[in-house]
């Protein structure tokens, strides 16, 4: 019996390392459609994509896969070490994911999803959400679908969140979105208010793409990309990706006009990269080394680029490297004026773009639009208003179009509603991750100043990126910082650090 | 029953444009491999590919597929178009080929081949041919054992031959190495000893890389390489890949020193592009479409590099353009001198590294070397003697080292034997080809002279690329020559352009 099940085991485990190799070959695919691919070579690539996806969605769907499953489910859980159970847990939430929804329904999103991309493209070039609002209608209808079949004791909206980040939904989020913005709107007026206001125009200028290139690639090996299991490349939108934890890739693109977005979002996909090349040693081709949500992935991002790359003490750091690199444009700037510059707080039309203060209520307005749309309170007709009026009321500003408004993201053209919480859910974690660090480790921002950031890397490696799945998200959060997500870190943060930017005390 | 092998047919369409797309994205893997893949990642790739070769496999083994092509086979074949016999009968042969070696033979030589290749290059670095021997003899074994499954009727080089250079073996080659022999070294012998020497001295220098690349661009899109569904990048050996007619990737190196052997590495690679990127619009998933045997390949990169790009009208057209990108290298030459200096004829020992006139010798001394390995006469552990030998008695010089000599390729590392061959029939393929376009274009050589290659490529898009695999290589080169493939062009075209250049005459 025993050996039975060890055999059993290992059939599973063949089975997910192929799984596992043949999704690292479609992120390649992915990666080199984003980065190098010949633009006409589009169409093939689409059916060399598709090929390649219908191959692992049968091996997916394998119902030797399942039978495997069934019996070591219904296997005595002593049996297996926490690493085989987690293994066991996550092919069966995967197994099950692939196999509950009927074929037609995954088909027609997968449809939806190809016809709806251009038409969004086009509707956002020409400024009419007339013209994208069927394909969005018609997208949250068949969301709507798969939340029953996927997780039928979910509340749809609650499933569509717990398809990015498990274990947490309206329950956890509304309240806490409360709070932000109770505190943050009142606090971005006063800012907005305050006579004192940071300069940033030695940012503006003309900054060479290849300095450019050089400073990030330099910041990026400072920080612990390691380059021999990792490329640094440039695409439309800056990503990481890559096939495996020892062939990571993360890409920028670069203005000539901007260093700052440019290296800023190589900070936040080494951030990225980082959790990808410290996965658990052992297991790499198991869901047990897998990243574990969107939420704590975003988290990673954002310690590095907010928590540690927007701090004063980073800015010590690099001070001198920065202005050496474009010695034109900074010559008149200190230490403090770049810190500064670099956290203005401005409230935009534009999510991407938005400061840390303002980012959240972004994300807040998306969050309240996306439960509004599910259950019915608000219809997809009137999100043009709906957004300008939440624009308004949120940050003060009324987009002037669409484009600029509710047309901005890529996001509902491909169904993922319940992705944009991840977001602020990464922001507060890294927040509360840092505050952790810092206690057990008391020269945190000494070291950062010293540009030594290894001690950052490592703990983030040890108490996180090694962990995979081995943890629910609650349970991580818990076991890192000793208690559950917590806001008020969060709001401390910012008021301190933004009453320090704007002098209001 | 006709509505019956219809749907026949399209269910091996089907499958058959299923495989096409998974060995799109194989090449894709194998490109980014050799381009872009950070170096610690060869270990998760060789699983990654390994995966995926799995699963063509599988498809192209797959029964039903058999089954498929049984039903379509014993069908009149009235009841087809040419295109569709010709899908027909390729995926018969690819399905044979694949179904009828044993499994387990197939996997020896595979784990063979991934063991053999480091023993080879670390036999090549410590010139050691003993390290290196056990492993040929034992692919040896291997290729003699695939040929009885593979074609039982061939003798087991023919079989091997057959297997890169479909319909073409020793009773066709041999004589035709007999004559190149004869007639080619006393030829070279006469050069060597010949008073009168070009001078290529003025190629040696210093030339920036970045030019180097942009003139390698420039002339490559003269030559018609379509950059929007191809590319080109940097690779330790120059090669032609990519993962569909509109995604060709072709890669050279880069010498500082030396800018002829990176320019005519892309302009051979080119050569392969265009045969790619030519290939027929419609049916481009399928055998049909594909290019038709090595020999026919090689025929297209060598009609540029030779007989376009080696030839004075082409020197006199880039001359200017080559001495204003180099100016302080080529200030003293003449469009006469380029030419001379490009076409030294200098017997050496590397293969990759020969001329036109004795690269033949190299091909012809590693096949009498492959037919006598299989058919007894040699023995391996004689190779090296027998090696030197032959370079004695072909090219009057002796290597002094193994790695200089029998050690120096790399495909009998990886069981490719009777591959050589392909190399001088492509040449010998190039040069009646031209012949045969210049009498059908006669303002060829004025076009080349005056940078206009369409004439050129049209006619090669014309009568090669697009005609994929509707006939094989004896029936094309009959059907666009007007006779069977005859060394005696090739040898015409070299006596009279090597009389000239050596002023024998």
């Amino acid at each position: 019996m025993k050996m039975n099940i060890k055999k059993k085991y290992l059939d599973l485990v063949e089975k997910l390392e192929e799984i596992s190799h043949l999704s690292g070959v479609m992120s390649t695919l992915g990666w080199d459609q984003e980065v190098v691919m010949p633009s006409g070579a589009s169409e093939a690539r689409a059916k060399q994509m598709a090929a390649l996806a219908g191959v692992i969605h049968e091996r997916m769907t394998d119902p030797q896969l399942g039978d495997c499953l069934a019996t070591l489910k219904e296997t005595d859980s002593f049996a297996f070490s926490a690493f085989e159970l987690c293994n066991i847990r996550e092919a069966k939430r995967n197994y099950d994911l692939e196999t509950k929804i009927p074929k037609k329904l995954a088909m027609e999103m997968v449809a939806l999803s190809s016809r709806a991309h251009p038409i969004w493209v086009s509707a956002r070039k020409g400024n009419k959400f007339s013209d994208f609002s069927p394909v969005l209608n018609h997208f949250l209808e068949l969301k709507k679908e798969w939340a029953q079949y996927a997780f039928p004791d979910l509340n749809p909206y609650d499933a569509n969140i717990e398809n990015f980040e498990r274990g947490t939904g309206m329950a956890e989020i509304t309240p806490i979105f409360e709070k932000l913005k109770a505190e943050l709107i009142p606090f971005i007026e006063i800012i907005q208010n305050n006579p004192y206001q940071p300069d940033a125009s030695f940012l503006q200028g003309q900054f060479p793409i290849a300095k450019q290139e050089a400073l990030g690639r330099q910041i990026s090996t400072d920080m612990g990309f390691q380059f021999d299991q990792g490329r640094m490349d440039v695409s439309v939108h800056p990503f990481c990706g890559g096939s495996h934890p020892t062939d990571v890739r993360i890409t920028t693109r670069y203005k000539e006009s901007n260093f700052i977005e440019s290296l800023y979002a190589v900070i936040h996909e080494t951030g990225h990269g980082l959790y990808e090349q410290g996965r658990m040693v052992e297991s790499r081709d198991l869901p047990v080394s897998e990243s574990l949500t969107m939420g704590i992935h975003e988290s990673q991002s954002l310690f590095w680029e907010r928590m540690i790359a927007q701090s004063n003490f980073f800015c010590a750091h690099y001070f001198e490297t920065i202005r050496a690199t474009f010695p034109d444009n900074l010559q008149g700037a200190t230490v403090d004026t770049l810190y500064q510059a670099i956290n203005i707080c401005q409230p935009g039309f534009i999510r991407v773009e938005a400061d840390e203060l303002t980012y959240p209520l972004h994300i807040i307005l998306r969050y309240e639009i996306e439960k509004g749309l599910f259950d019915g309170s608000m219809a997809v007709d009137d999100l043009p208003e709906i957004w300008n009026g939440m624009m308004m009321k949120y940050l003060g500003i009324k987009p002037p179009s669409d484009a600029l408004g509710v047309l901005q993201d890529s996001h509902w053209s491909g169904g993922a509603f319940g992705y944009f919480p991840s977001y602020t859910l990464g922001a507060m974690y890294a927040c509360q991750f840092y505050k952790t660090m810092v206690n057990e480790l008391p020269n945190t921002e000494k070291n950062i100043e010293a540009g030594n950031f290894f001690p950052a890397k490592n703990w983030l490696n040890e108490k996180i990126h090694s962990q995979g799945r081995l943890y629910t998200p609650q349970e991580l959060v818990q076991k890192v910082t000793g208690e559950p997500l917590n806001p008020d870190h969060f709001i401390a943060y910012l008021k301190k650090k933004y009453t320090a930017i704007y002098h209001l005390d």
